[in-house]
């Protein structure tokens, strides 16, 4: 089987790992996901990676360039799921996965991703309300 | 890797399947989602197959022992995603899958089992409306 199926469950996407991310199937994944980001609306993605025992560097950029490509298209991602080992080797190799939010589970993942748009969309609200300020002086 | 990760969402768990299911495996699979269903008490079992392309009458076979063994421990199986192809071979096959709902995708599936569960909690409450009747006698 040559692709990872992407999960479309309400605002966010859903990826689970199950095999080795080696270099064709990883940067299909990328396109993949991206696109679906696109064409879906998705404002989350959700990485599972319960079933990853093993990591190296390849992986973890990988999810690092997931994580830069969705976030430019306003989608937010979380890594949920990680082993205890996994965690240990991302940081011994000296890739601390910076500017990805990670949970211990999909549903804690899933709470983080809810808040995350939350607080977006407040944000949002507050500056529209702030430039209603300006607009009715 | 050797377990196909089972990810608990609320009351449902959803399993994507992205590797041949050989026969160990399937096994594993088979044991590992009825211990969750037992410890989670989940109501649902959510098995995508969007990324199976080929199926023969063993994956028929475990998809429906899945199916009845979450029956017996009270939770309802929606198969999601499967490919036209897999729909075809597994008629050709004789297998009708019966027992075992379908959906088109995950949100569907989803909807799908909410609909059973709160089916079957109306039912429960009939029944137990009809109870208190008697006893008011």
């Amino acid at each position: 089987m040559e692709k990872i199926p992407i999960l479309r469950m309400g605002p966010f996407l859903l990826v689970t790992i199950q095999v080795d991310l080696y270099d064709r199937l990883a940067l299909t994944l990328e396109s993949d996901l991206v696109q679906m980001v696109n064409k879906t609306g998705a404002r989350g993605v959700l990485i599972d990676i319960s079933a990853v025992a093993i990591v190296d560097s390849f992986m973890g950029r990988i999810i690092g360039n997931i994580a830069s490509m969705s976030k430019i298209l306003d989608a937010e991602t979380v890594v949920v799921g990680m082993q205890p080992a996994v965690a240990i080797t991302l940081i011994e190799l000296g890739l601390p996965l910076k500017g990805v939010y990670t949970a211990l589970n999909v549903e804690r993942g899933m709470d983080l991703l809810k808040l995350k748009i939350q607080g977006s969309a407040d944000h949002e609200e507050e500056e529209d309300d702030e430039d209603s300020a300006i607009y009715s002086e």
